[in-house]
This record gives structure tokens, sequence and C-alpha cells, in this order.
């Protein structure tokens, strides 16, 4: 059986790949779950039909939300991660010796179980004893927590359907109420190719909450477009001006010092939604 | 009837478009061409199966391919396009009111034709009285020609099949000799995600040739891995390192001044090949 999969997120121009096999199909009470194993990018986990994160790719995504924040700020010891359940966000995270705890907030608890199921490269530090996995909603768990995290990662599906409210001014406030007084907030926000009016909104939205609000790119392969957005919320400390001669070195695949500032050099159409 | 195109550059994954319209398609003396609507991108002219350029998105490739290394040469006046039947680059070139004469190199005069005809946003220079169409072997024109040109674009279909020739040390040798003493040479160099041994060749064979060797990325939404790479050979002037304060402005929707630089710095995986 030639088995493809054709990915649904943008409308007229699809993404389709081989798959080798579908290791799990469920449906969960919040979306539509499968892992399926592809010749071209080994093993991906798709929800409600869209590509979240492949084993070939997935550090640029992981590494860029992360260490993008994790470096700026001088001295992050509590982080939180908004959705993320696959675990890519939390093992980058834990690659810093300043982290004391990271709680992985996860509305859907099939994707975490099913991602350390059949994702044990990215899910492989959710058991790490700094790392605590909350099942619930995000929106309600930043309303709960006070000015206790130093970066808050949102590391949320589209902005459509069980993620809607994980993005706009409202979300944003609540997040800026739950950092540190010095705290830093990130968001996947989208493809500015495809989804222009997405990311002048959340862009928007964040500069009316935060002193500093900054917009970067990254290149990833298996997301519409593959040059993807991320917007940053900062309450003291500017992600592009940040001095990282004295930061640690750790492992990465694709994010560097240098590219920690390069990265937020826009191309004119993107500069243009800022 | 839904018709679909389904692109065939990458083994098991493949971006598929919905059509709206075939304009043309035909078999010229080297190669499958074909221009069709797609509802997604418009336009887009497919050469062998392959995409190479789209009205939606081909101002990336066309102006990264071009100001990069005319705004790093300081008086650029004779520059020679080798491939780009579309157009798109000489387009680009013309912006620069140095140049005086661009000269467009391409082996299928069927490209120059049909792009002239169905895609002339892109096409609309080639009949300004300082290009010149040349209908020809690319390589064999570099041969013939020495100490001639400011810049040399190579702006390539893929390295198989028609094209080989267009890539390795043994052509870029030619192109030292057929560039001025100060000359560029640029070409277009595949992506590092799904072709790293190709990029990481062709930047060793334009190492040994050209004293100043660089590699810059751009986000190129309808090339396979959406994130590709160009390589610049230089005799004198360093492309990163070049004044760009009292340059022109001209009007581009991804090139800027500041991206000018910051496209060089390389994500870890990517740096790791050159």
């Amino acid at each position: 059986m030639d088995l493809w999969l054709k990915e649904g997120q943008i409308e007229n121009a699809a993404m389709t790949y081989k798959i080798k096999e579908t290791l799990v199909t469920k449906k969960t009470k919040y979306q539509d779950l499968a892992i399926v194993d592809t010749y071209a990018l080994g093993r991906m986990l798709v929800l409600d039909g869209i590509v979240q994160t492949t084993v070939k790719d997935e550090y640029v995504y992981h590494e860029m939300i992360t260490h993008i924040p994790l470096f700026t700020h001088p001295h992050p010891q509590k982080v939180l991660v908004v959705g993320g359940g696959d675990g890519g966000a939390v093992r980058e995270v834990l690659k810093h010796p300043t982290v004391e705890k990271v709680v992985l907030c996860e509305i859907d608890g099939q994707v975490v179980t099913e991602c350390k199921k059949y994702l044990p490269e990215i899910s492989c530090q959710l058991d790490n004893p700094k790392c605590e996995v909350f099942i619930g909603d995000g929106i309600k768990y930043v309303h709960e927590h006070r000015n206790e995290f130093d970066v808050i990662i949102v590391d949320s599906t589209d902005p459509f359907g069980a993620a809607e409210g994980l993005f706009g001014g409202s979300f944003y406030e609540e997040i800026y109420k739950c950092l540190t007084e010095d705290g830093i907030f990130i968001a996947q926000t989208e493809t500015p190719f495809y989804l222009p009016e997405v990311v002048k909104q959340v862009y928007k939205d964040a500069k009316e909450i935060f002193p500093i609000t900054k917009l970067f790119m990254a290149g990833i392969p298996t997301y519409p477009s593959g040059f993807w957005s991320f917007t940053v919320g900062s309450k003291k400390y500017d992600p592009q001006s940040v001095d990282l001669s004295s930061t640690i070195e750790i492992d990465t695949k694709y994010y560097t010092k240098r590219l920690h500032k390069a990265c937020f050099v826009l191309p004119k159409f993107v500069e243009d939604l800022t």
C-alpha cells in the first residue's frame, strides 16, 4: 500500500509525506492525534491533521523557542511551558543548569502519553526530577500563578480551535502577571508568508503589554512555507542586545550565539508586519 | 476536475498545489516545461516537474541572488546571468543604476519565450535595452569571455541533468577567469536540510578558487524545506564586511541592508558544512 499523509493547514497547497507505518491514531478529548513514521522525516506527531513535530527537524523549533529566551534572561530558574506536550522544549530548557524547575502545562494528557511512548528522542526529559508535568488548561494555570516564572514558553498549536485562547492580548496580560519582574515570554507565531495578519496581530497584542517586543525567524522545513516566526515579549532584557559572551556552551544543531542576534534581522515583508 | 501538481524533487515528501489552469506544457530540447496557474501561489514555472519560480514568492530568490553581490561590488557595470531565463534576476540587476549591461545566457530559448508570454511580472525587463538575451550554453559562454563581468549570477536549475555542469570546481575556475579582477560570483546552492552533501561540496569547490567564499540562507517557501542556500565567491570584496551606508535605496520585499549581513550568520548545522 502506497500510503501518503497530506497535511491540511494551508488551502490549495499541501505537504505530503510517504508513510512507513502508522504507530497510533486516536481521538482524544481535544483533538485527533496521530504519530506516524515517514520515509523522509522519520516519526512525526500530527494533531488535527497538522504536522506538529518530526524527529528530523524538531531541533530547530525546540532550540529556538527555548534558547533565545533562556540565554536572554541572565539567571532563569523557573520556566513554564504552555502546551509542548511532546517534551521537546522541556528537553532544551533542561540544558540550562540554572533552571531548578520546569513546569509543562499541557491540556491533552494523551499527547504526553503517546509522545513518551513513540517519540523518546523528543520526550526524553519529561521524567527528569526537575520537570513537573501538569495536565490542564494553560490559560487557567497562568491565571492562578502570579509573579512566579522567569520564562514562559507558549509552545502551542495553531491559533484555531483548541489553542485559540493562547494567542492575543488578554492571554498575554495574564502571562505578564505570571512572569517575575524581569521575566520573558515567547510564543510560536506562525508563518508571515501565508498568515501575515496573524503575525501582525500577535506582535501588536504583545507590544501593547511588554516593554520590549521582538520577532525573529527560523527555517523549519515541516511547517508551511518553511519560514516560521516567534514573538518575544520581555519586561527588562532585550534579546537582541544582551551580552552573550559569558553564557555557557550547550550542544545544539541550529542555535548559535551569533544566530541569537542575527535571527531578529527580518526580511522587509516581515519587518513591515512589526 | 480537481487537478493537483505534485512536485518531485525530494524522495518520499512532496509539495502539492491545486491547479487553476495549465497555461503551457511542452517538451523543449532540454526539458519538460510547464507554466501553471495555482490557487495558492499564482502562476509558476515548472521544469522537469520541479517548481522553479512562482509569482507569489519569486522576489525572495531574485532579490537575494542579485542584491547581495551587486551591493557588495562598489561599482558593478557589467553583469552576466547564467540560466535565469525567467528574467527575475535581470529585473533585479537593472534596479542598480551603475549597471550598463546585463547579459542573460540561457540554454533553453523556450524558457525565455514562455516566461515573456505568461510571467510578465518576472520577465518584464528582458526587453530593456541594457539587457542582452543570449540563447546558448552557459559553460561555453563563460569560457569564451575573459575578464569581462563584474558580477556573475548562476541562476540554474538543480545540479542534476541539464544544469550539472554549472556546479563544481572546473566551472568555477572558468567563472573566475570570466570575472574582472575584483569580480564576484554567486550561485543558488540548494537546501542544506535535504542535500547537505551538495551544499558542502559546492562550498568546498568555490573556496578552492575564490579568496573570499561565503554562504548565506534565505526563506523560499516553494523550494524544498523552504530554507535555501546561496554561495558567494569573491575576488576582493567581502559581502559580510562591506560598507553599505552609502548604497542607494531600492524597492525590495525581502532584501534589506541589515539583512545583507545577517543572512550570512548560519545555523549550526549549516555552519558545519562550510
